[in-house]
């Protein structure tokens, strides 16, 4: 089958997006019999463009768009400028899913949540890289995907592509997740890391900020808002609360935090930002983000560098834990590519 | 659907699995539309039952086969006695599925072997916790239940139900797994951590065997014959190789090597039964298993008690680690409840 693509922003994981799809290309046809199509991208500095009768992965790999900074940069000559605003765009491309890689603003969600709600609305299907529509609005647009008989997924949201939505979707059957705890914010580890190895914070920021992993502002990471909005996309999703970021405690963190807990250390131990959610007794689904003192027989104490990594605690399987390597863009566009290949071979549930 | 399961061997495994079958039962039904009924049952010390009408699995819990050590050993009154052996068992029992739970011979896969094919010939699917039919003849299997348009699935014939098989082929579509190494020994785990704590290796292999988890030949486990086998299935399913158990080198290991790695262990570095297999410059796969002195910093070093895991080396995710905690027999049949989902569900590859 083919599958029409648009893509509605373009950086380093949309460009690694069209790169794996260039270099699989021959692998999805064969395994899979899909064809990937590019239709249609939108970018904030680069412009939008359509080409309904698509351009392939290697053809828009080759060309300068959106690197030159122009809708019309080198492109091929089937692509015509798309006049619309990025809503618009969600609404009216010429594709058969929509690939949202906007920017997340982790307060609202939004723009990234309106776009899927215009593309769902419109009968396309989506995957989504962007945690906030579906930390803000998972059940909401779950509803609407199942209303339209679109698909709705977003592997990569957490752990870059590192299988978790689909591993519970396809692998972990009949299988009640009862709590689950992760180190999921690489900018963090990184820091921790850094620091335990002798380095001050202002030179661990700096060093995650010259890997191009931190965010513009560390107080995204470091405070806990990152791993907040992760923490709510997965307990929505794999344990069917309700949750928005706010409702996440982050404690006790932050640059002094971070200081004061080094210098408490124990002896042995490792500093790790956790996130741990859990059913309450009394009901409801509680979720925090804090520094912990982990011994060294915990698995998580030991993630180095940018790794990554969660335990669920399943009534099936007892505890199993996914450590992701280094993390980046092209594992994030890796889960963007597991996402199409569940939808072209049409075993997802529609309804996630 | 209705799936109709016959069991062949019904030891720890086969029990826990009816015990979850029908501790699952309302879920399956409601989530998947999925009725497993049980049409058969035949082990060595409580003989064999057919009922072509099915008993639930709630029935055949609460029944004493074949824990009253004969066929009619309190079956509901629609259960015959099988007269034939386990290899007529799996060609001629009234069922839509055979469960392949017998006893490993890791040297030759025998009688499993002949059990599973017996079954995909008479066109029936066949999930098995067994690694000596996919260790041994994974390639004319897979080609016979081909031929036959019937499953043959095996989640739980390494790392128990950890999704392994299930994760490859549903969650890393288009992905080479290039490499990969493992602590799939969950005994000689036990035993080193027990030697890491003080204890002497005769202590050790006393405190696994009253756990249940060592075999009743210690060598299997700490000569590395059970990670050769669990090695090969996995070369041969995941990377397409076509090695043999015996073509694993088992190098330095037994009991005198243990204790002369243990004696010479840098500081900070923990001891490891590990597989180690990957493609070789020349071209083919070389496969080993070997005691391993791994830094503190390495995920495989830190394996407590029974725990075992697997690191993936993929082109698309870079490396991917799983971890299962404590694993016995309930995880084992979980993979097996999580094959017969994948059959009931119409998802899986039958050429897998």
């Amino acid at each position: 089958m083919e599958l029409r693509l648009a893509l509605l922003g373009c950086g380093h994981v949309g460009q690694a997006f069209i790169a794996l799809a260039a270099a699989k290309d021959a692998e999805l046809r064969a395994r899979y019999g899909l064809d990937l199509v590019f239709t249609g991208g939108l970018t904030r500095a680069a412009g939008g463009w359509a080409a309904p009768a698509g351009i392939s992965a290697a053809a828009l790999a080759a060309a300068a768009w959106p690197r030159a900074g122009r809708s019309d940069g080198a492109l091929p000559s089937s692509a015509a400028a798309f006049a619309g605003d990025a809503l618009a765009f969600a609404a009216t491309c010429p594709a058969d899913v929509l690939i949202e890689l906007t920017p997340l603003d982790p307060l609202t969600g939004e723009p990234a949540t309106s776009h899927v709600r215009a593309a769902l609305t419109a009968g396309r299907h989506v995957v989504t890289a962007n945690k906030g529509p579906i930390a803000h609005a998972y059940r909401e647009l779950r509803a609407l995907a199942t209303a339209h008989g679109v698909a709705l997924r977003f592997e990569s949201t957490v752990m870059d592509g590192t299988p978790l939505f689909n591993l519970a979707e396809f692998t972990l059957p009949a299988t009640r997740i009862t709590s689950f705890r992760g180190v999921l914010n690489s900018t963090t580890n990184y820091v921790l890391g850094a620091l335990a190895g002798g380095a001050t914070l202002e030179d661990a920021l700096a060093g995650a900020r010259a890997l191009g992993i931190a965010e513009a502002n560390p107080a995204y990471d470091l405070d806990g808002w990152d791993a907040a909005v992760k923490a709510t996309v997965l307990a929505n999703v794999l344990m069917g609360a309700d949750l928005r970021p706010a409702q996440v405690a982050r404690l006790g963190l932050g640059a002094s935090a971070m200081r004061a807990a080094r210098a408490a250390l124990p002896a042995g131990h490792a500093l790790r930002q956790l996130v741990e959610v859990e059913r309450a007794t009394a009901g409801g689904i509680v979720a925090a983000v804090r520094l912990r003192a982990l011994p060294a027989n915990d698995p998580l104490a030991h993630l180095a560098g940018m790794e990554t990594a969660l335990t669920l605690r399943t009534d099936t399987m007892g505890e199993l834990t996914l450590i992701e390597g280094e993390g980046g863009p092209e594992q994030t566009a890796f889960g963007v590519l597991a996402d199409l290949v569940v939808i072209a071979r049409g075993i997802g549930d529609l309804a996630n």
